[in-house]
């Protein structure tokens, strides 16, 4: 791996703005034409390469909380079940606990006769044995009375006889088998059985799961901090009137809402001007209180050569990639500075955001203990068919936003058209189209797969 | 519509919990086999029912917040851009403004030769004009000088000549056409246009579009407010070792996770017992304070009665539904007290989860300003191949758990068996298979749709 660039190399860089013309080769070596002819390293990475490197980032440290308050927390440890659910045999339907032999062959022409023996109270243990020839009321849920071994379902039987709680009969119209309807104990999961494992991140329904087996507390993964730095003198707050040159921050709020999505706690830092001693301010504050950094690029050649340059400065610090062959967002950043992780996003709207969906949400996954493959997976995917050609370039990864919508039956992928500084282009994409750096393009009519936005 | 049966009625339905055979059948009237001979009333309506019934349902009142707090809100007031985004001509890519005549026939062989005339600051107008010949250096997001209509990308150009920001020339390689690689006023959004409608639940990237025309704080619907009341003479907290006959809450830890994920707020009423005077106490505390409450329904049958029987006592009350012919979670009560929804829900883990997915989340999410066909779309569904038959009874709606795994390139769906009071054969299923009412069932190797959970 190239070593991180030193300061006087990226300077001469930064003040000459030009680049090769074989500027996408996959690494490259590029003299600038610069009357002191330095020479400056970037190292340009497959998509492949950049997730392995992604990959590795190690999670941060866990803490132990309420259960109540783990929705979408990663779980720590292996978990495994301390009792069993139910821990006793428990009716499943509404209706009489029987001993299944005394049903057996009951039809509605030739019912079974049992004698009604009481009800089994909710919550309760029943107050006698069921022995040969009765039945008992019970409820879904209800514990079955010892003797008992299977529950006829309400709907097929009928009570006879005078109206109290003894003296009648229960007519049975279906046979039932040996617990049938009844949820045994240990069914549900058994004692020492394992329940999440570490790396699984929860949802709402594993909670209930959790608490049914008597968890309250869970160890987990705490929160990745993660600061956002945002660079460039163009920009201004949306709140401000724009003077001719200047734009509204976009990126800033998008990003702090995807990276708390991806569970982060995020500290916003602003915009910081393009000036070497402002952002080696901000990173240094940002390393110290933070387990991750993400850069917002500014738009300009000079303010990524001052991020490279800056985050070079710290002590363990390397630029692990400078440029990933990948579009949009070739000239995305990871670097690590004081052993944290640093990811410099680009500076378009489309760019930034389609790199942190693909990146910048894996990074922070993972660093939130969530196992790679999952925090990689795309959140979700649908076939379509594509409604026209999508050029692409060989040796680049593209990712081509598309409008989705049904026709015929049939769901339909069509690319939009328009610049990667737009934001409300996005905005109307239903989805991304991946086009392997393989291809050169897929045509009409093609069946693709699209990662939903 | 029949009209809320009243309590006598209900209260003798209690004390019998005989069903008829033809349980199943869409509405019907039961004549329990008491003595006295009441006639309980049952309106059972079909999932297409049930969801118009749903849809009806009034969204809360709105209020105007920071976009930066937004992300899942939904929006209250069409809004339409109030600026040009970009206000001025961009550069979309690190280059050189140029003329594009003057670029016209360029290549490598036969380069367009351009006087460097300085560079473009970011955020700042061109000092001068761009004259006939001339190229001035301009960094990606950059004002484009007057005079100017293109940017030649740096890739396609060469520096040469003295290092100085005078008496340089500009190799050009390839032409450009007018506005190449320039993002013209108002082409991201138009002063005028429409950005989002009202019912749009706001995601990460639409912020940043929000902060990039000026709108720092957005009109949304507040978030509903939601009571959870828990009902279950067996049900006990998970920190309490649970005596035979009872069981740890599960549902109730599940459903204010879900119902937060649908976006409202929820106050936990904890577990009442089934008496009708808790009931109806919980019940007036949690109308006088919430915009809807749902009820996790205790198991046994005199429960149901005391519920139906509770919300009936209050004034502008109505049963709209009691029963949905769907399975799991047929027990499904929607009616409304003091003119609020109450959405009772069925006492089995997965009937209740599954019964909130198909209809609870959409009815908070209405209740949230949500259109009710978003609100009703199922999250994600992928196809599969289903691994097994699955057998299904006509005139009911089935929602099938599956799990789902990769098998020689093909998405397989595998039905899970298990019961619907474990809650742990919900944890482990990838999704839900749907089985029409008009279908007996589907064949092994057919394609489905599946609804992931």
């Amino acid at each position: 791996m190239p070593k991180a660039v030193n300061r006087s190399r990226r300077r001469a860089v930064a003040l000459t703005p030009t680049l090769s013309r074989r500027a996408r080769a996959k690494k490259r070596t590029h003299a600038a034409a610069t009357a002191v002819g330095i020479r400056s390293f970037f190292r340009v990475v497959t998509t492949d390469e950049a997730r392995a490197r992604i990959a590795a980032a190690a999670p941060v440290a866990t803490e132990t909380i309420r259960v109540a308050a783990a929705l979408g927390r990663v779980i720590a440890t292996d978990l495994v079940a301390a009792v069993d659910l139910p821990h006793f045999d428990r009716a499943n339907m509404d209706g009489y606990a029987v001993r299944a032999p005394d049903t057996f062959g009951a039809s509605a022409s030739v019912p079974a006769y049992l004698i009604l023996a009481g009800s089994v109270d909710m919550g309760k243990e029943a107050t006698r044995r069921l022995h040969k020839g009765e039945a008992m009321r019970i409820a879904t849920g209800g514990m079955l009375p010892p003797g008992a071994d299977a529950v006829v379902m309400i709907e097929h039987t009928e009570e006879v006889g005078h109206d109290t709680a003894t003296g009648r009969t229960v007519e049975v119209h279906r046979g039932v088998a040996p617990w049938e309807n009844v949820l045994r104990i240990g069914e549900d999961i058994a004692q020492g059985a394992p329940i999440f494992g570490r790396g699984r991140r929860l949802r709402a329904r594993d909670l209930g799961a959790l608490t049914g087996v008597g968890l309250t507390r869970v160890a987990v993964f705490r929160r990745p901090r993660v600061a956002l730095i945002s660079t460039g003198d163009e920009i201004v707050a949306p709140d401000v009137r724009p003077r001719p040159g200047q734009v509204r921050n976009i990126n800033t709020y998008s990003l702090v809402a995807m990276a708390t999505e991806a569970g982060a706690t995020v500290t916003d830092f602003g915009v910081i001007r393009d000036r070497r001693e402002d952002l080696r301010r901000a990173l240094a504050r940002a390393l110290a209180r933070h387990d991750a950094v993400l850069i917002s690029g500014g738009s300009s050649v000079g303010a990524k050569d001052i991020t490279l340059d800056v985050i070079s400065s710290f002590p363990r610090s390397e630029i692990i990639f400078h440029g990933i062959s990948v579009a949009p967002g070739k000239p995305t950043i990871l670097a690590r500075a004081l052993d944290k992780p640093v990811l410099g996003l680009p500076g378009h709207p489309q760019s930034a955001l389609i790199i942190f969906d693909l990146f910048g949400t894996p990074l922070l996954r993972i660093l939130g203990g969530e196992d790679a493959a999952a925090a990689f997976a795309p959140a979700r995917t649908v076939r379509a068919r594509l409604s026209q050609n999508i050029a692409s370039q060989a040796g680049r990864e593209d990712y081509v936003r598309v409008t989705l919508a049904e026709r015929g039956g049939e769901r339909i992928a069509t690319p939009l058209a328009g610049k990667s500084g737009a934001i409300f282009n996005l905005v109307k994409a239903g989805g991304l189209v991946r086009i392997p750096a393989s291809a050169e393009g897929i045509d009409e009519g093609a069946e693709v797969e699209v990662i939903l936005l």
